[in-house]
Parts: C-alpha cells; sequence; structure tokens
C-alpha cells in the first residue's frame, strides 16, 4: 500500500499532524486525484481547535481540507466524464441525489449531506478520492491557486447573484476571504457603488483592491449614517452579510432600503442571533436570503466564466503561500484574521 | 357645517369616543365616501390601547379605523376616476408617489408613508374623506363586508403568493383574523396540504371551515415532529407566519424544507426576535419574506377576483357584526382573541 | 430467453405489429418493470402514421410507447433507490446527466436527449427495462390509470405554472388531451377565469368538466372580441397555447394582456410559424415561454400531489380504455380527435 | 406668444421644416423645459419619411423628437417635485396611470399610450413642455449628450437586463445605436463574451469599443457555426436581438442554448415574422421576452447609476454632433445606417 503526506487530525483537541497515510482506493465511481493545491477555509480552523460542535460530529481520524485542484490520475471502471490527466477541482458538498432537496435540483442543502475533510477524508493531503458526481473539469488557463479558491468564490457568487446587482448600490459587511471575493464578484457584476466594512484596516485596503468604491470601519465610522447621506435618506440596494457578527448584521438592514434584498452567508458564534423583525423584515418588505454551498454545477460555469476572462483577479486575496507542511502556520494568521485566503502545496 | 358620528382617540390613555364630527371637506384631488362598513384590525386595538408607540406617532384628535367599504358622495375638481356612486374600499397605504420606493413600484414601503386612521383621520365614521390615489372600485357583486375586509385579505394574497404553493406543502403559523384569511387563500390557490396551527381551538376550527387539512394546537401537540413525519423528514415547502410569536416562528422555521420558503406578516411584541440563523436560515439555504401591506394595486386584482369569482368565502372569517357605536364590544373581542373578524356599520 | 406481447414498430409505413419480442436484461443500473397501464401520446400517433421526420430518427424495430404505470419485478445490481414490488412511472426523458443543460438542472432540455419508445424500446408491452434515473416511485393511493397520465399532466403542470395563476384570468388554445389536463391544473391553481378553446364541440365539453369557466369554438364566435369585453378590453393575463394551430397563437396573443404571458407546450404542423412579433410581442412587452417535457423530478412532486389530494379529478380526460392489442383503435380515434386520453391495458 | 424654432412635421409624405412656433404654455400639471440637447431615434427617421403607419397615428402638425435633455424654466402650480433650474430628461412613454397596465406597475405598457414627439409636442425645439409624471432629474456630473441618449439607453438596460448575464456567454444581434447601447450595458454587467453582430463592419468596429468581445459579420461568417465552436456544442446563454432582421432573429435562436432566454427589442419591416417555433422555441425550452420602453422609473435609476459612476462611456456611441437647424444631414445619416447616435442641439 502506497503511502502520501495528509494533514490529519488524529485526536480530539487542538491541533492536527502531518503525517502519513496510505494513498486511497479508487472505487469503480471514484477519480484518485493528485492535489497540487489546497486552501484553508474558516472551517478548516475551527475543526483544527476542535471547537465544541466537533466532538458530535467527527468521527477521527479524518484528513482535513476541501478547497483544492489537482490532477486526476486514476479513475474508476464507471467513471464516464472524467480521464487520466484532468485538470479538476472538487465540489466539496457530497450529495445524495435521491432526496426531496437534491430532486428539486437543491443538491446543495442535500438532506443526506456530507462534506469533504469532515465526513469523508479530505484534500489536506498528496491525493485525494473523490466521487464521479463531485469532479468539476478546471479551465486549463486558470491557475492552480485560483483553481483551489473556486469553492469559496462560488459561495460569494451565489451570495452576491441572488438578485442582479448591476448599477446598485450595495453593502457588503465582512472582508474576510469570503468578503474580498465577494466585493470582486460584486465589481464584475456592475455594482455601481459597493460599500466594504470591517473592524481590520488591512481588510478594508484588500477590499479597495478587489473593487469596493467605499471602505467603512465601523469602529471608526457611523455605517447607518454614512450610508443614508450617501443615498439621500433612501439606504442601498442589497446587503451582503459576510461577517457573522450580529451588529454588522443589525447595521446593514438598517442601512438596507425598503423593498431590499439581504443575502447571508457568514456564520454566527451565536446560537441566537436577535433581530428587529418588525422594523428590519416584516414592515420594509425585506427578502433575506440563506446561502450555502453553492448551485451544483451552474455556480462553477459561473466561477469559470469569471476566471478565465479575465473579469475577476483573485491575486489580491490570496496573501500566503505554504507548503503543506507549514499548515499550522496558515492554521495561525487565519485565526488571528490578518490574512487573505492562504493557499497550500503540498509536495510535488 | 354638517356632522356626522364618529370613533375618535380624543386623549391618551385607553378607549375611544363616539362623538360627533365635522363631514370632512374635499379637496380637488379627494373623494367623499359614505361608510357602509368598517372592519376592525389588530393595529386598532393596539391604538385603542394607547400602547407605547402611540405617543409618539399619533397626533390627537383622530378618527380610528381603516378597513372599509362605502358609496362616493362627493369628487374634487381634479378626480378623474372616479364618480358619485361608486362602490369603492380604501387602500389604506398612503403614498408620496415619488420617493424610492414609490418610483421602483414599491410603494407599499413608501419611504413617507402614512396610514389611514393613524397618521390621517380613518374610517370609523359616517364619511371619510380619501385621495383618489387610493380609492379602489369594487365590484358590485362583492358584500359590504367583504369588501371591507379586502384590505387584510391583500395581505393574506400577498404573504402567500410570495412564490406559487400550487401543489405544495405549507404551514401556516397563527389563525387569527388575518392567518385564517391565509389559510383561504392558499387553499384556493390550490396547496395541497395545508398545516394550520393556534394555541386556540375555537380558531383552529375556523381554520378547518377555511380550508386547513390538518390542525395543531402547539399546546398539546409537537408540531415539528407531526410535520417531519407526514413528510418523512423532508419538512414543509412554505412557512407562512401570522402569530407574531417567536416560538411559533421557531417551529416554524425547524419544520421548513431545505431551500423553502418563509413569508412574515405578524408583528412582534419583541423588539427582537432570536433566530438560530445558521441552523434556520444560513445552512438550509431559505429565502425569507417580510410582508406588509399590499402591492398597489395589483393585489387588489387579485383579492377581487378571489371573491367576485367564488372561490373564497368570507363568511366563516366573519364572527361578528356591530352598530359602528358598539365599537367597545368589538374592540375587547378582539383582544381577548376570541372572535375572527369583526365588521362595523355606521348609522345609515 | 422470456417472451412478452409488444405493440412494434416493425417497418416504414402505417402502422405496427402486436408481437412478441423477449423480455429486456436487466443492465447493473436498469429496473425491469411489469406495465399495468400505458397512455397514447399524440407523438405515439405520429410515429404509427411514420411522419416525415420519423425515417430519419427512428431505428427499427422499436417497442413503441412512453406514458406508463407498473410494479417493479427486477433490479440491476447498482439500482438504490427503486426495489422489487414498488409502484413506479416512467419519465421518458433519458438524460446524460453531464451536459451544459443537465449541470444547469435542465435535464428536460438534455444536450444529447433520448426519448423513451423512439430512441430505446418503449411501454407499449408487458414488460419495460429503465434506467434508475427516470424511475418515479407512484403514490399508492393514485389509481394505475391516472399514474400513466401524469407523465402528459407533468407537461400541463409545467405550462401552466410558469407564472402564478391564483386569481387570474387565462386563456387555454386547444382542448386535446393535454389541453384538457391544462384546465384542470389551471382550475385547481386558483385561475379565476378560465377561457378554452377549440373547434371540437365535445373536447369543449370536456373542458367545462374540467373546471372550464367559459368555452368558446373558434368557427362559430370570435374569440378576441368575446374575451375583450370580458375584460373590458384589458385582455387575459395569460396565454396557455395547446393547439399548435397557428391561428390560435395568433388570436392568442392578440387576447392578451400587455405585460403578459404566454406559455406554449402545442406542437405546430409548419415548419416556420408566422407572428406579428412587433405588435404581439415586442411593444406589448410579452413574456413567451417554450415548454417541453417536465423538471426533473420537481414536476413530479406537483403531480403527484394534484392527484393523491384529490385536488385533481382526471376522469374526464380518459375516456377509452383498450386491451394492449386493441392499440389500433385507439390510434384511429386519436387520429380522429374523437377522443381525451386513451388508456391501454397489457394482459395480466 | 413667445416664438421658438422646432422641427416640425408639417404636411404628409417625406420632410420637416425648420420654423418658428408659440412657446407651449404650461398647464397646472406641466413643466416647461429649455432643451440642451436631443437625439435622434429610428422611429423619428420613419416618421421623417412618412412612413405607411403615419397618415394613421399622425394629427399634423406635429414637432418632431423625444430623447432629450434640458433646464426647466417654469412648472405649473400642482408641479411638486421639480423645480425651475432642474436639469431634466423624459421619459417619453406618456402614461395613464389608471389602466389595467399601469396599475399593474407596467406603465410602459399602458393601454392608453401616448407617445412623445407622435402623440404630442416634441423635444426637437427650443422649448419643450412634460407633464410632471414623465419628469426625471438628471444627475448633474452627466453631460448633456449622455443624458439625452439616456432614454435610448433605458431600452438598451431592459433589454439585456431581463435576467442576470453575469458571467454569461451571450449574443448581441444589430450593433445600430441600441445595439451598441446593448454590447456596453453587457459588458458592465459582467457579461463575459459577448457576441456582436452587424453586416455592417464600421459598427462592428464601434461594437469591439463598446466592449465586445467578439465582433461578426454574418455576410462573412457563419454565426451560428462559430459560436457553436466557441461554446463546445452548448450555444449561448442569452440573445439579445436589436436588428429587426428575421434571419438575424432565426440564427440567433438557433445559437441559443436550450433553457436560454431571448431578448427582443428590434422591430421588424414584416408584419409576420416566421419563427421555426417548434425546434426554435418549445423543444429547446427557451424563454422569450418582448421589450418595449422603459419601466417607470427603475429603469432610469440604472441608467442614472451606469453613467454617473463611470461604468459606461456613451463616447464611442455618439458619432455626430449638428446644430438642431441641421437636423436633415442627421436623418440621412440614420437613414443610411452609417452612424451611432446623432445629437442634435437648439439654439442658445
Amino acid at each position: 500500500m502506497e503511502k502520501m503526506q495528509a494533514v490529519v487530525k488524529t485526536e480530539p483537541g487542538k491541533g492536527a499532524s502531518y503525517t502519513d497515510r496510505a494513498v486511497p482506493e479508487v472505487s469503480d465511481f471514484d477519480v484518485l486525484i493528485r492535489v497540487t493545491s489546497a486552501s484553508i477555509c474558516g472551517s478548516d480552523v475551527h475543526l483544527y481547535n476542535w471547537e465544541t460542535w466537533s466532538e458530535s460530529r467527527i468521527q477521527l481520524p479524518r484528513i482535513m481540507g476541501h478547497e483544492m485542484a489537482g490532477e486526476v490520475v486514476e479513475v474508476g471502471k464507471r467513471v464516464k466524464s472524467v480521464k487520466v490527466g484532468d485538470y479538476v477541482s472538487a465540489e466539496t458538498h457530497l450529495y445524495c441525489g435521491r432526496c426531496y432537496a437534491c430532486l428539486h435540483g437543491r443538491m446543495e442543502v442535500c438532506l443526506n449531506l456530507k462534506i469533504l475533510g469532515f465526513d469523508r477524508d479530505g484534500a489536506f493531503a498528496e491525493y485525494i478520492s473523490l466521487p464521479e458526481s463531485v469532479v468539476w473539469k478546471n479551465d486549463p488557463t486558470i491557475p492552480k491557486e485560483w483553481a483551489s479558491v473556486q469553492e469559496p468564490l462560488g459561495n460569494a457568487v451565489d451570495t452576491v447573484l441572488v438578485q442582479d446587482v448591476t448599477a446598485k448600490t450595495i453593502l457588503i459587511t465582512g472582508c474576510g476571504p469570503v468578503g474580498l471575493l465577494a466585493v470582486g464578484v460584486a465589481k464584475a457584476s456592475g455594482a455601481s457603488t459597493i460599500f466594504a466594512t470591517d473592524i481590520n484596516d488591512a481588510r478594508l485596503e484588500l477590499a479597495l483592491k478587489m473593487g469596493a468604491t467605499d471602505i467603512l470601519n465601523p469602529n471608526k465610522t457611523d455605517v447607518v449614517e454614512t450610508i443614508m447621506d450617501f443615498t439621500h435618506g433612501a439606504g442601498v440596494e442589497m446587503l451582503i452579510e459576510m461577517s457573522g457578527n450580529p451588529n454588522a448584521l443589525a447595521d446593514g438592514l438598517r442601512a438596507l432600503t425598503p423593498g431590499g434584498c439581504a443575502s447571508l452567508l457568514g456564520l454566527f458564534k451565536e446560537k441566537q442571533v436577535p433581530i428587529d423583525l418588525n422594523r428590519h423584515v416584516v414592515l420594509k418588505g425585506i427578502r433575506m436570503f440563506g446561502i450555502t454551498g453553492r448551485k451544483i454545477f451552474s455556480t462553477w460555469y459561473k466561477t469559470t466564466q469569471l476566471l478565465s476572462s479575465g473579469q475577476l483577479n483573485l491575486d489580491p486575496v490570496i496573501t500566503h503561500r505554504f507548503a503543506l507542511s507549514d499548515f499550522e502556520k496558515g492554521m495561525e494568521l487565519m485565526a488571528e484574521g490578518s490574512c487573505g485566503k492562504i493557499v497550500l502545496f503540498p509536495p510535488d
């Protein structure tokens, strides 16, 4: 049995090991991929820190990671659409294909959803095995770092494009990696004015690079007042919530125009988030969209087009590059919030 | 100056007076209407009880009431679309027509909204004056009691029809008058299974009459479990929240299928309503719509069709009829919750 | 090799044979079904008559038929969601699952579409083999005749429900079997006024039974004038075109209100259909939807709900029942147009 | 009575006169505007040439023109939202505000529509009087030439944005002035690949300047084949028809992906346009939108944002500038098709 290096959560508690594991076997419907790039998601950090939900959810040991790109090195007997040598990425939502949600084309909220790197061994490794049904063939012109970031980019695409933003004034709360990607998507989609907020000025600077027209630090500026002045009291036409912060959400809803639309991707530490439903949702006639995952695969067509056409440049978002063995540096930077997206590279 | 009888909020504190007032004068753009029926809204009861918001909002004295039907007896010089003798009702949202919301066709959330019976003298009177812009010509086949109830019926129509409910399984939480109307609208619109919940069994009985297929009292039954059993774990496809109760909302969101839609009309006593946004909105990919008022006037076309075609029978919802002078009986019944819709009749 | 009886198109030219064929073998991903009911589609008649397109499209011999219900008698090794004894029907669009359309959830217009009974052996037989991916598990309360008719019913559902019809005034042109189903769907969905047109008075009588509120024979009545009178010059809010007749389409577009919606399912004999695009589409701001097939499988959920809830009664549409061996009687009746839906029953 | 210079259609037949007329009087609801720029629409040329429909539609004499910008010099007593000195443009669809379409927010297809410069004196004059209800206050940063072109730009906005085009591959057939504006709008909205077609190579060059990624002359290239090669057989996701040419429409529909969307603004010389409805609309599941006019006023908000934000540069489209008295040069150039948009300037 061949061996490979991988980042493995071996036991409860903070941390993970860089250790060797067997290269996965390939069933009839699976594809074996040599990972060439993998990026760190906020949820990886939660697992690394072994936050409270981990115990009940995760079966150890588990190879971590799900954002990735790589090259197909072996395909199962029943695999039809992918061949050895293909340059691919992974849709990380492993869907059942037969539940109510799947049969309505909503595979991203499959009733039996499994997630790569949590419920099945993941991508922080030299090799990964994936069911053909979640393999996406990359456009060869897209660099491997960008290809790995397509998965969270897909989240940004779905959050921004729940409605047309062209010629609109919008607010993006939270400029972590996905918030920054959302700024880029909104810019590419023709939003006329993009307010971006964060309490971290370095991230706000990145937001400017991604196309924000106005950056606001809520610790220094009254966000709602600034927006109301700018819009002559009308408010923004769309709120894109990327912070998972209840205050940011509350301010965002306050700044939203009556009849406007709020799109929520950020996850909250609080189990119960207080909302002034009467004033900010019901009486203002607001539509609020919860977004999770990507539409399979219509969203991937969009990420491909945005990247291969040159409409979207991910370089400002990718702030750090490490060897896979240095994954701990990445985890620390992510926990501190002093970074954009971090890409890891397994040994060749 | 001619006199008329009216229900007037004359001073702060609980209560109102049945007293005489001048018949309103008619400006160039106004229409004078002899009120033939008027119904009590929950918000009338809040004003009657002089709840905390009243002091800051309401200028006294104020003639109460906004749900109504009547006959045009005089029209201003500039009025074009209505004539003496027309049988009409009132859209109660007085919109400015020039703000951002109005110019986007969202007059129901006008930035300068005034509400009949709160910001301008209302309909619990023998006569009312209305701007032509909010006068709706009733279909003559609709009885005057039903015509008065069209306004809250419009709320029910907009709440239910935010998306197609035909052949769907839905949950309506709260069977007060508007909840009951929503049951009727959902039935007329082809919903296949309509779960209706309330803690008042008498209201649940009315829900059955309006077309609910299953009634559930959350004090006696586990609503979420019942629905999950019925739907084999998939959940309902739509939640229509009419109770303004945070527990009903939480249960409703729990019972909602991933990718489903929640439509919220009920107003909450709580300024801040706690919501498990992660689990019930974001990760489930839920769309949530705040609904207020009626689309002006597309909703009125729909209420007209539903009533004149015989698709919807409002009789089970209208539980009490009183002379206008007996309005206090109505206010008490509404405060107790032991009624459906109550219609008042001014003297001929 | 076991034998079965089947209706087989054996050679070019009009007609088909009732003859014996081998019971199909079952591959790993297939399901073998004993057919208990099968209904005749207009396209079956075109094939039976060997119309011009047949030569280039159809490879002979071919077992005809695609609308069906039956019982699973054997499943392939890889089949997961269906078991022996299940009561099932067939989605007749065999989609590839990997093309641009399929990966956008539009399997009904798959770029590599194959159709049951045309490109693969069909359902006018004692047994049929189907890929698991197109097998739909029927609700056991739905009678087998109705279950067979679910497939065209799905067409009617998608044609009618391209937009909400509740409380709307609509026009359905053409009362062949699918037109009649559309009348039923529109009625169940809360359309207030349903004009139905056909040149065959017997079919118009069936339309009345299915819920049409007004029936019009264009050979006897001016359809456009009648509708314009009824709607006070506004026109109908939706056109549902089921006739495939250019005059019916032209009249329908004339009768459509500005800003209205036309939904087209009927296929035209004419390769080029003349349309007054300026007046009837562009300057009126019309939306026109081409409909083909069913959404896989969201439409099937709707047909199931409509039938199992009792909202829709298919009995008036099913005018004839024959033994499978008498299929020729059915083909003749269909060609004459003097029938609704015809259901065939294979020998037990 | 004060006099002004104006372009007047005084009698049947080709041509118009540059002559003096009385400055319009201002009713209570009207606004008098000093015209500072006015641009020529294709429909002005049709009227100038006195095409067949003119006789029955136009009452002579008539001041021509409707695309314009100017300064308010007088307001009627009842006018509320505009004041002397305001910089404004005209929505050219004079809607009634009380018909079925208007009461559904579809004023652009008002049942009693009047059009500026056709049914009421127009903008090719030193002064124009407009009802307040169609006056749009311009952003002061938008140059007067661009402000005049906002009206056809609004057509382009509505045609392109019937659905989200971000990250899509689209085809725009016809690169006359509005086609060129559509290219610019599609580019600003994030379309990834924009095929533009015209038989005039000069116009194709302008299309490149406006952001087309690929230009195709159907007299030299097989448009459908080129697109099918580029999209690997899938076709474009959206067709924007701006040519009014039946062949362009047919090719466009052929090049459209199954499930795609066609948006039609171009008007056809042919009263009946032949369409292969079976293959190109019904069986492909196409949605087709007829577009006319602008949404009042949501579209104007979008044109304002696109222009004031710098997202859209109209300079390449504006190919000629003439004194109003030289209008005949403009009419000739437009008739020849050897121009983009032509702006006229009345004397100061």
